[in-house]
């Protein structure tokens, strides 16, 4: 694979974030996610432009990964490593290098992901195990973790190494675990926390951590910056739930429903559960359904807004975001540091 | 997971090998195998008991693992680190953790190769995917892996990490070519030997290398050791496919003509199809039919018989046992070197 032309395009992700915050009283975070694109669009475009591409002698298992590299993403993870590194003396190569890398190991998880859940769309598009088979996706994961892993070797430093495997273990343990409670309606708060945890808090929390030590950063800086990464990312987590209920299938490029009908339960769900017993019933009846109907849908919704789930949910991404927050501002005051603040404000309204 | 009670059995592939050498002509292997027993028994014992087990609280992830390392297999890999590191200085703690880490990676494709081709047993038990479903089996390979690359980070010398990458990626860009070929009657020897190169040897030939630079050996002298673990691995590979066609099913732990079932043609089965065209049709039907008859055995292993095919790949396996050992005789004279030939020898004698 060789580096891609260098990408000259605003990142997506800011793009989408800033149209959707004109005219919605949320001027103030436009005008933020402005700031932050001046400060990072470049290095998101290095990132764009460092992943790994197809040479024509390129492996079917290189194309099953390019497919789904090739959709884009949010790219959220490298993002962190970028700010993080900022928030020292700057975004180097090495510093890229590990952008690419935690954007890798992610990558390698939905293709894994797309084999356990039977996927069939990913970013808007057939997944990759629709495309190339089953097979070449759980080896295209591998090879992406194998890349990732070296990416961090070579740049080190080299305490980056064991904790990004430390890492990848925890969010196996949290796959683990949430195989274990698949189906099972009695899923309480701690188990999701838990499996959060490990499943995406971990990664945004090595992001942030591996960012910081490439930018110099002391290691207790740098743990600062962890703790902000792992609250980002139960926000983000918490969010996700609720677009998988109440999202735009147009803009999060899967259908509603996705999560529920896979047997996992949301945190929105997890709190009706618990508030109102009888929505047992409904639940285990929408997801018997071979589809989910329209009524299933404004059932679901009905009971979820009675119970304000949705609200707690909402209110559960804001409590992850003030943490967050407060960690940053214990670090020294900086343009990256205002756009870690902006990231964690923009994570509660992102459309996907 | 904690490591285990030490291991008092003498190690299960030496003592099958053992009993078949007796009273077949083989005595002098019989004997060189018990001193190669002698020296490097207690080594896999040691491995053995390193290996990683169940807690209580252990996940199902781990469960799943530890399903597929409690069957044991024949260990040829640690051995393979054991008797490299006794070249040099010694098998020392981190040569042991480099044994234990070989065998994880091996266990890890397996995991995933179970996944792959639907693999119903597994060292004559049920594979882990037919006990914990798929899911499980992915996320367990992926944890193995993690595991394995963590150990060799830790025991070092800081070249071993790095290679093992690579071997990995070698190991995965070999399964997706096998993928590409899979149920394709007109692969070539060449390919053949590419596939096997990447699936088999060239992880045996890190493992010499890791096991030789364990031992304090130079450079130069551990690719020796690596050159040596290729040629043994394609002989290797070259014993499995004739096992798949003619070996005992009680020993080998998996049906006859699996390998050709799953769509993968050996080497065998490549020698006839070239001097046989016709042969092609009967393949055909074998793969076509529900489960394979006892004439269509049969009609298989006449052909094979008629177009010494089966002798022709023997003679590939002792081709490349004479070049491994070849490799082992430019290295000093030590019990550990004649342990590697005895090895070798062995190789093309193996009942599993």
């Amino acid at each position: 694979m060789h580096p891609a032309p260098v990408a000259t395009e605003p990142p997506d992700l800011l793009r989408r974030l800033q149209s959707l915050c004109r005219g919605r009283d949320l001027d103030t975070l436009g005008a933020r996610l402005t700031e932050l694109a001046e400060l990072a669009g470049g290095d998101l475009a290095r990132v764009e432009a460092g992943m790994p591409r197809l040479s024509p002698d390129a492996t079917t298992v290189e194309r099953g990964a390019s497919h789904l590299l090739e959709r884009g993403g949010k790219k959220l993870r490298p993002l962190c490593v970028a700010l993080a590194a900022r928030t020292g003396t700057g975004f180097d190569e090495r510093g890229c290098e590990l952008a690419i890398a935690v954007e890798l190991v992610h990558a390698a998880t939905l293709l894994h992901d797309d084999v356990v859940d039977l996927g069939e769309t990913r970013r808007g598009a057939p997944s990759s195990r629709m495309v190339f088979g089953n097979a070449v996706s759980i080896f295209a994961g591998d090879w992406l973790l194998i890349d990732a892993l070296r990416r961090v070797r070579n740049a080190g430093p080299p305490d980056l190494l064991p904790r990004l495997l430390d890492t990848i273990e925890e969010m196996i343990f949290a796959e683990s675990l949430q195989l274990d409670r698949r189906g099972k309606l009695d899923t309480t708060e701690a188990q999701w926390m838990s499996i959060v945890k490990g499943k995406t808090a971990a990664l945004f929390s090595w992001a942030l951590f591996a960012g910081g030590r490439s930018g110099g950063l002391e290691v207790a800086q740098c743990e600062t910056l962890a703790t902000y990464g792992h609250h980002l990312g139960v926000a983000f987590q918490a969010v996700d739930d609720l677009l998988d209920l109440t999202g735009d299938p147009e803009r999060t490029g899967k259908a509603l429903f996705s999560d529920l009908r896979e047997g996992k339960l949301t945190y929105p769900l997890i709190l009706s559960l618990g508030r109102e017993p009888e929505f047992e019933a409904v639940l285990e009846e929408v997801c018997r359904a071979p589809e989910p109907s329209v009524d299933d849908y404004r059932r679901v919704l009905a009971t979820l807004d009675r119970t304000r789930s949705l609200e707690d949910c909402r209110s559960l991404a804001h409590e992850h975001v003030a943490l967050a927050k407060r960690a940053a501002l214990s670090l020294a005051p900086s343009r990256a540091r205002d756009s870690l603040l902006t990231v964690a404000d923009a994570t509660v309204h992102r459309p996907a």
